[in-house]
This record gives structure tokens, C-alpha cells and sequence, in this order.
């Protein structure tokens, strides 16, 4: 049986990492990477950032593999993104198959929390029901959503209430409904400008030394967040960002 | 000026804690702690192990206050909570002017994510808007949410769906509306009970050695859960769960 380990290394910041991550780190002979031969050479460089410091003396292997193109012209999200796991499950089980052997442990480092947004969960269940028997392990790790409102020093919820976290894509659609509080994920189109009536804790790149924080009113900062953040995408050439906006009711029930 | 760090410990672990905690733990002169008089002897063990783990020489003291107690006579919830939040930072605020030279370094240690139902932040808040100034800092933590779903290797989310964490005083009004995956926290009244079609993964004691798991159709597994968590409950004399329910609607917009 081979086990792979899931981990969790945080939202950009190095020291987001936990004991139990650095503990797992220690024990893989194997680490899985699905290059995107990304533009975001940071996220390259976080990754072997945390390899040095964590595991400096680590007798482990890398291996890439190369991650297919997921189709972007067609409508059909959830069916563009069911076939590009699919085909990116062929790719992992192959890397699997050819790169560890019986009682090793491979892993995969993923991005915040292995649970939020992020597809190796789905891959690795993909694989294991093909009859691929994999022992798996999943680290958690601090999300992009946990960093944002830490470095806001505002609460994720207010007292009693609920919090959804969605996409922009959704957020464009309409406000959900029975939540006041909403954090936004995945969102290209900054969503938060079809709205005024709430606070925005925005931040970009959190966590790392470009990161960028903004709060107010929507009213009054929303025009300010698309210009710094068309700004900085156009220097970094990408740009990772996440927001909450709460909408407060003074009197209105909770 | 007087620092005063939040810091998130982790949901159960010591093992959770990160980096960024251990850093900042180990700049800490005074630890509050506001003493509930626990019976959840286990909870302070926990906070005492992760001292004595990750500063093990500190040159520490822990300042304890005792926490007033909140009225659960009332139907105000929210005005109760309001009531016993300003009432927790008169004696918050006095710990800190008592103990804390200008210039000196204070903490609360913060089950899971700081930024997730905890009153450490509001209460800090409360203190600020009295014109009694403090520089914040927050470190987030693993929640019992990520450790939930860690432990169940299930994701958090629908492929591009969003999720909505909540109280189990909420969900036992209604299912949310415009979300499949809902979160379920502060659950007193078992309040899954009032639903069947859905998954649930559950977890009791996460992270700990009391750990108890358990996954299925609500329907099927439903009543284990319940019996399962009143048994624990009456042997340990308090319990600490949360669940994630996920409907599943197949063939539905997403
Ligand atoms: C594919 S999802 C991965 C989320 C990740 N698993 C997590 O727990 O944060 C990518 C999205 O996460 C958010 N994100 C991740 N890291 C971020 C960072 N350092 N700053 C701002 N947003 C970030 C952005 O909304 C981005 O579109
Ligand atoms: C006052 S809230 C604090 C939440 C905490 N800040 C966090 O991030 O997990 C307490 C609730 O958290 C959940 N919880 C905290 N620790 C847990 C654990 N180890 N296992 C299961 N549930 C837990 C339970 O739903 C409990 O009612």
C-alpha cells in the first residue's frame, strides 16, 4: 500500500506551516508537483522555501509531472473542470505508479488548506476509485481565508451569525441569501463592485512581502481595490486575492 | 504603547500550532487567561502543554482573571452576549493595565482560529473603543472546521460551490438557503436531527485522543451519532463536536 500525504503549507507566509506539516514533511520519500510551468514563479519559490527550511536535511525526490490544460472556452464549468481532474488524475496515478514504490510515502504540498477550494482531494479520490488503493493522509493547513481576516484583525463571523465563503463567480450572480458575512474566493472579475451597502476586508498576495490590504466601506474603497489591484496584476503578472464583505443591519435581527 | 498578540493554538493538537505561533509565543511577557473555572481540565491541559512544548525556557508569567458568567435565563442571545462581552473586557482590561508595563508583550491563547466564534477579538475591540489604546496582532490558527474535514479527507466544498458555517441554534430553524454544504458549529441540540437527505461527517474531540469520527447518510447514521455523542458526553462531562452535512442533488445547477 502506498500512502500519500496531503499538506497543507498555508497562504503565502512560510511560517503559516504547523508542527504537524513539518512533522509529515520529514517522512515523504516522494514529493508530487503538477507543474502548471507557472508565470507565478513565487509559489515555485514558497514551496522550495519551505522544503529548505523544514526539511534541510530530507532524503526525499521531486517529481513533476505536467499538469493538463484545463478547457476555458466553454461554458460548462463544472463539466470543464470534472474532465480537466479526470485527465489530471491520469497524470498523478502514472507520476504515482512509476515514482513510488510499496510502503513509501509520497505527498502532495497544496496551497492554505487542502480542504478549500482545491482539487488533489478529488484527483487522489478519482484515482482510488479506479481500484488505485492509496492510504491517505491529509495535513490541515491556515487558508487564505484565515490569513485575510487575521491580518484585518476582524472576527470571520459576527456573533451568532453564519458566514458563507463563495466565489466571485457567484457573488456576480447575487448577494446569498441568510448571510450578512461573505467571503469571496476564485474571483476575476471583482465581483464586490455590483455592491455598496457592506464593509470589505480585502487582501492581496497574503502573507507574502507584496501583500496588500484594504478595508472600508464599499462605497468608498471599492474604486480604490480595482485600481491597486489592476495595478499590481499588471506588475506581478498574477495576482491571488480574497475579500469579506459584511453587511451590517443595526437593529436588524441576529 | 502595549502589544497584545491573539493567537490561534489549534483545535485539539499541539501539533496543530505554526510557525508564526511558536515565534510569537515566544515573545510573550504575560499570558491572560480568563479562568471559566473549566471542568474542561483537558482544555487547560492542552494550553499548558503547548508552553511548555514550544517555550520551554520562557520567561513567561500566565495572569489568570475570572470570567464573569454569562446569563443563559434570557432569549436575548445576542444582547446577553453583548452584555457579558463588556463585562469580560472590564476585567480584561484591568488584567492588562495591571500586569502589562508599556512596552511589554501580552497574549491570549486562542482555541483553533481566533477569527471563528471566539470573543477574544470583540472583547479587545471593546477595550480599544474605551480610548485604552493596544497594538493587535493576530495569528491565525487551525480551525476545528480544517481539522474536521482534514480528518475525514473530505473538501470543504462542491467543485466551484460555495459553504456556509453556522450554529447548530440556526440550523435547527432552517437548512440555509443557496448552499448544499453547510458547516455546523456550537451545536447543543444535536440539530441534524431535523434533516435526512444529506451526508454527514462528523467529529467529537478533534485532534485529541477522545477523537470520534463518524461519516455516512444522515439517515443511516443519524442515531448513532446522537447515542454515540450523549455516551461521550455523560463520561466526559462536556463534549466539543461540529459537522459538516452535504446534500448532494446529483444532476443539479452547480
Ligand atoms: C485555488 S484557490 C486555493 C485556496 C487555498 N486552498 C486556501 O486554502 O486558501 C485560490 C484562491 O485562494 C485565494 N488565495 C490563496 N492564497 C491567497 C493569498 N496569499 N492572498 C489572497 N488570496 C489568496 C484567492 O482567492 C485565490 O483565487
Ligand atoms: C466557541 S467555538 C470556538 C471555535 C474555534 N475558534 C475554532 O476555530 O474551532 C466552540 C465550537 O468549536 C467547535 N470545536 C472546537 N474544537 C473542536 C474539536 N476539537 N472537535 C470538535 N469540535 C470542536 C465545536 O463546534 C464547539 O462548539
Amino acid at each position: 500500500m502506498r500512502r500519500i500525504l496531503v499538506i497543507g503549507v498555508g497562504a503565502g507566509d512560510p511560517e503559516h506551516i504547523t508542527m504537524q506539516a513539518v512533522t509529515a514533511l520529514r517522512q515523504v520519500d516522494v514529493f508530487f508537483v503538477l507543474d502548471k510551468g507557472e508565470v507565478k514563479q513565487e509559489l515555485v519559490d514558497l514551496r522550495e522555501e519551505i522544503l529548505r527550511r523544514y526539511a534541510p536535511d530530507g532524503d526525499y525526490r521531486v517529481v513533476y509531472g505536467r499538469d493538463p490544460e484545463r478547457d476555458r472556452t466553454t461554458d460548462a464549468y463544472v463539466e470543464a473542470v470534472d474532465d480537466w481532474r479526470r485527465r489530471r488524475a491520469d497524470v498523478c496515478q502514472q507520476m504515482i505508479t512509476d515514482e513510488l514504490a510499496d510502503g513509501q510515502t509520497g505527498a502532495f504540498l497544496v496551497w492554505g488548506d487542502p480542504t478549500l477550494y482545491d482539487s488533489t482531494l478529488a484527483i487522489l479520490d478519482d484515482i482510488a476509485t479506479r481500484g488505485f488503493e492509496l492510504d491517505i493522509e491529509v495535513i490541515p493547513g491556515i487558508s487564505s481565508v484565515s490569513a485575510l481576516v487575521a491580518r484585518h484583525r476582524v472576527p470571520l463571523n459576527q456573533v451568532g451569525k453564519p458566514v458563507q465563503i463563495t466565489t466571485g463567480r457567484r457573488l456576480a450572480e447575487h448577494w446569498p441569501s441568510d448571510v450578512d458575512d461573505v467571503v469571496v474566493m476564485l474571483d476575476a472579475r471583482t465581483a464586490f463592485t455590483g455592491y455598496q451597502d457592506a464593509d470589505i476586508y480585502w487582501g492581496a498576495y497574503i502573507g507574502t512581502p507584496d501583500e496588500i490590504l484594504i478595508s472600508g466601506k464599499l462605497s468608498e474603497v471599492a474604486d480604490e481595490i480595482v485600481a491597486k489591484r489592476a495595478e499590481a496584476r499588471q506588475r506581478k503578472g498574477w495576482i491571488m486575492d480574497t475579500y469579506l464583505l459584511r453587511r451590517i443591519q443595526p437593529g436588524q435581527d441576529s
